[in-house]
């Protein structure tokens, strides 16, 4: 008995077209996305024109992306989707350091840096301590961490945005902890900055009425032999978008008192004091 | 209190963010959205891997669209949005002939020709009669009614997929009805394509075991004075894909007995009738 499409059968007749020799998670990822896009449709009864609209916004969004620009990881950033599949596949038992998205502006390869040396490498910026302990779940330091960290510039722009404009790794850095744990360097106090908001899902955002700003953070990718990679921020204290975060990054247990530091005294203008806690490998 | 993000309040969090001065049918298509692609997450709890997959894959989706190739229109077809749409959008009569599936291959602005012509233009395939009469719910006949019609060539090519190969507007017409509401005009009996699948959507239904054809047909848009606008194909009885069209545009009663005219008969070898109900407008 064939089954011709309807609109109360829909979903099963989708999901019966694919093969029975079909990869079986290819199979759950499809079928499953299939009733939750039916059930969106049916559920808002999608008129012609705003499927019109929609397969435009997609097409434009698609051909904004370039080797430097990523527009539909920007989607799914301000959409939540981002920090949802981030939070699905990183439950960690309580006492953990919270993960946060990683976002594309992430380098590999960036050299190893002597512990305590500066990542501003133009000097721009107000220069601030970070220090620090890389430990487990008991507390105990771990040695041979690398802690690999990034943030914007003075002006709220990665090296990658502005190749001509800032030094290759302006901002960026690898450290290894010793047997303590400990990590320490020199960057800059980061600055709230606008996601790229020129293409499709800036005109998204306005007609939402959201801003598109992302509170000051820094960026942090923690590895240590037998234990889960961390993958998180920290973000400044008192920061005016913590609460409106553009892509939802913020959790409570990453804002980070930035102490600013006596106008007599020697050194950076501030510190900041952060813990990892890593869990051991599952 | 400000609510930052968690896997149980995900939704919450992400349309909380929408400004009450929104459109508020934005807002409601946007939160069910939100609702929807956050539950297909949870559901399947969705790899990063597999994430990445789906980012690189809506990006190529959008790169391989050109004024010639719709790729997201493909994508919407393929898995039975597009019917999905056009099913909630046209709740007819009973009675009445169902619509299915625009396509991306009408063409705007073709001539309207005489009654009876061909639109054969290059004389290749097997000629066909199509015949029949427009009418209301009671049987009543609709003149001026302007059917418009469009379907590939002996190649399984529309004119518009080959602009260097074939005539413009080469199995295309338009022809109006007079008062007994008949139509008729020589065509060529439709054969059955594949969708264009040396891209992405391609890419998809071969890993999910789907061949890319659909079954021969005629399309039809029929627009009359006072009556709901008709979008709808007729399908060849007997095509052997009927049961398993790509875009899942069949429905039983478009399903048409195309019948071969005796070998030593006059005219075209083929002839399809089939008569259009169309509701009043709403």
């Amino acid at each position: 008995m064939t089954t011709y499409f309807s609109e109360a059968a829909s979903v099963e007749t989708v999901n019966a077209r694919m093969s029975d020799t079909t990869d079986p998670r290819l199979a759950e990822v499809m079928s499953s996305l299939v009733r939750h896009l039916h059930a969106f449709v049916k559920d808002v009864t999608l008129t012609e024109a705003e499927w019109e609209t929609a397969i435009a916004f997609l097409t434009r969004t698609g051909q904004m992306c370039s080797d430097t620009r990523q527009e539909f990881i920007l989607l799914s950033d301000v959409l939540g989707v981002s920090m949802l599949v981030d939070a699905v596949n990183n439950r960690k038992p309580s006492g953990s350091t919270p993960s946060t998205v990683f976002g594309p502006f992430h380098v590999d390869g960036v050299p190893e840096r002597r512990m305590g040396d500066t990542i501003s490498l133009d000097g721009v910026g107000e220069p601030c301590l970070f220090v620090g302990r890389v430990v487990d779940l008991d507390g105990r330091p771990i040695g041979d961490a690398l802690v690999d960290v990034w943030s914007d510039n003075a002006d709220g722009f990665y090296d990658v945005q502005q190749p001509d404009l800032q030094p290759q790794h302006n901002n960026r850095g690898v450290f290894r902890t010793g047997p303590d744990g400990r990590y320490w360097f020199t960057g800059i106090k980061p600055v709230s900055y606008p996601i790229p908001d020129d293409g499709p899902v800036g005109e998204m955002l306005g007609h939402l009425g959201r801003h598109p700003y992302r509170p000051a953070h820094m960026h942090f990718l923690v590895t240590a032999p037998g234990h889960e990679r961390l993958i998180t921020h920290t973000f400044v204290s008192g920061d005016g978008y913590l609460d409106s975060d553009a892509v939802f990054g913020v959790k409570a247990p990453l804002i980070v008192e930035f102490e600013e530091r006596p106008a007599d005294s020697d050194g950076p203008k501030w510190r900041a004091a952060y813990d990892f806690v890593l869990p051991p490998k599952a």
